[in-house]
């Protein structure tokens, strides 16, 4: 067939070029996102370049309960191993009410405007019932969802937060190998959440507020002395003054507790989101952090005990859940507690009675 | 035979009668000690009526690891259960160099001077390395043990936390049944016996003292945050300013600390062992606490959340055991542990790796 823009009688004259109807590039990325079942070596080859969508898809699988999607997910996670671990992870928790989503898309767009490639994960263990209440709701970040250079994603969900953490902890490494190098991990200050974050991160930042009661600041026990910096947020207006002394009162509380292997001194400081004022000073900090702790090789070290320790508590996760869930031990375990409760059976002889009948059975 | 003081040419004129060259209630107890094998209700009985001796006696079997022994010593903790509960549980815990010994000498003699009966027992894994660091000398508290109501054990020795843990819960019981009605638990500040003490007793004393560097106050991190009370031993002579100013410190970082479950506040108190002062008031500050949370209820439902604890936890451990000392997870383990170190494997894979093996076999 003759082409058009050759001269003959058919020829036609070209008018104005139209739009197209569809962004193309967005039309490919759908179209490769509905394609059926990309193998897991086409997953990893996208994730290595940088492809947010296939990112998203293997974090799906490792999400899903379905045998062979995990099979596929190991399969990508152990080709992206050699491509992770080039990141920073920060940690951080706040109880409802300091602002986490503002301080993130704050903190999160000051990063991306360095230079860095920012993901943004949670683990909240009970979004299984409130399908993710934390990060759920993306529009809370409408300005870092946007950001080519930044990814977000909720919370899995999972009925248990050696599971949920798990996943979180395999997302991680996916992000690092689609080349985030700054992840963030949120979580609410409330529960074990904190312990399981803590785990898998090299910085850990509290958020509080200045002035609030006690019930807002009442964050669990123990995870103010696991804070690598205390940030007082909505230091702004009114609340300059009172977060200055609040600033004043954590640097003395921090001063109580022990060293820590670190080498590191906690730090507070003040922010506001909202404002975004001070939000620079944090990340000075942070950065400041890291430079001692990859001088002092703490933070290669921690990382290895880090790996050494999900792996030892996968295992005992997953001796416990076979355990507990077991149908013969789901029915004596409540007879057993129950004498227990009321010292009719000591709580060893308790143990000792379902022990022997599961080792049997 | 005629007997001698007959008259008859055979009958004798009496001496001055000797005094027994043994002191016949030791010579008893002695006997008794040596005898051998007393059947489990022997020994039951025995501590029932509140016999030291037997008590000691049923605490090394428990503390045996000859099955044989095992099997009779959870025949007298079952026999001792009804009789048990009935006293109040204190944890204290401190840095070496804090005092303990002294301060428990001088508490352990002011409750008995008060008419209790306390039983003073300790918990430090370390024990099995040093052969009993803590309490093993008992010379240190010389005063008491020689105090007809007080009872003295060293720490259970053992290669794991979870056992000397176990071993130091059960003695509890038969202190208990054995008429004590104040047990007191020491550990040292450091490592996890805290944790595990902590979830044996109904109070939890952190003796500290005023002016120390920080490396002596180093205690465990997130230990504050348990304590019911902090008691600055040593607030003697020239240190008395400097313990009331570490006094007020100390409030005000408590005051950092999320609200207690049992509705108390914290308290914080000076105090010398050495020259007896302040102890008073340290027994009116936990009888204060027993007050309110037998008022409230929270003393029963603590005490029924231990025990299941207890229970779930001598069920983890044991689950634990088996698999981490079966023999050919120990030699894969190395492997797998290596592997994931140098980010050849991931932890779920190493994890999966192993547990396969383990469930196959």
């Amino acid at each position: 067939m003759k082409e058009p823009n050759k001269k003959s009688a058919l020829a036609e004259i070209h008018g104005v070029n139209q739009p197209d109807a569809v962004n193309q590039s967005v039309a490919n990325a759908v179209q490769k996102f509905r394609r059926k079942q990309p193998s897991a070596q086409e997953l990893l080859d996208a994730i290595l370049k940088g492809d947010k969508i296939a990112l998203s898809r293997a974090i799906t699988l490792i999400e899903s309960t379905n045998p062979e999607h995990l099979e596929k997910a190991n399969e990508v996670i152990q080709g992206c191993l050699p491509h992770a671990n080039k990141s920073v992870r920060i940690g951080i928790t706040g109880v409802p009410g300091v602002g986490k989503s503002t301080f993130i898309e704050t903190f999160g767009k000051y990063l991306t405007s360095i230079g860095k490639k920012v993901a943004v994960l949670a683990v909240d263990p009970s979004s299984s019932i409130s399908h993710g209440s934390i990060l759920g709701d993306k529009t809370r970040m409408e300005e870092l969802v946007k950001d080519e250079n930044a990814y977000i994603r909720p919370s899995a969900s999972g009925d248990s937060l050696g599971g949920v953490a798990r996943k979180t902890r395999e997302t991680i490494m996916l992000c690092e190998a689609c080349g985030f190098d700054t992840i963030i991990i949120e979580t609410v200050g409330v529960g074990q959440s904190e312990t399981a974050v803590h785990s898998m991160v090299d910085f850990f930042l509290l958020l509080k507020i200045a002035g609030a009661g006690d019930e807002l600041q009442g964050i669990k026990r123990g995870i103010m002395e696991m804070a690598d910096t205390i940030v007082i947020n909505k230091a702004d207006g009114d609340n300059i003054a009172k977060a200055k002394l609040a600033k004043t009162e954590f640097n003395r509380a921090l001063h109580l507790f022990p060293a820590k292997n670190s080498g590191w001194i906690p730090k507070v400081t003040t922010c506001s989101a909202f404002e975004k004022t001070g939000i620079d000073k944090v990340w000075e900090i942070i950065a400041e952090y890291f430079e001692l702790t990859k001088e002092n090789n703490y933070f290669e070290q921690k990382r290895k005990e880090q790996n050494q320790y999900w792996m030892l508590e996968t295992i005992n996760e997953q001796l416990k859940n076979r355990f507990y869930n077991h149908p013969e031990i789901i029915e004596l375990m409540e007879q057993n507690k129950k004498a227990v409760q009321n010292n009719e059976l000591s709580p060893f002889a308790a143990a000792q009675i379902l022990l022997e009948r599961y080792f049997k059975v």
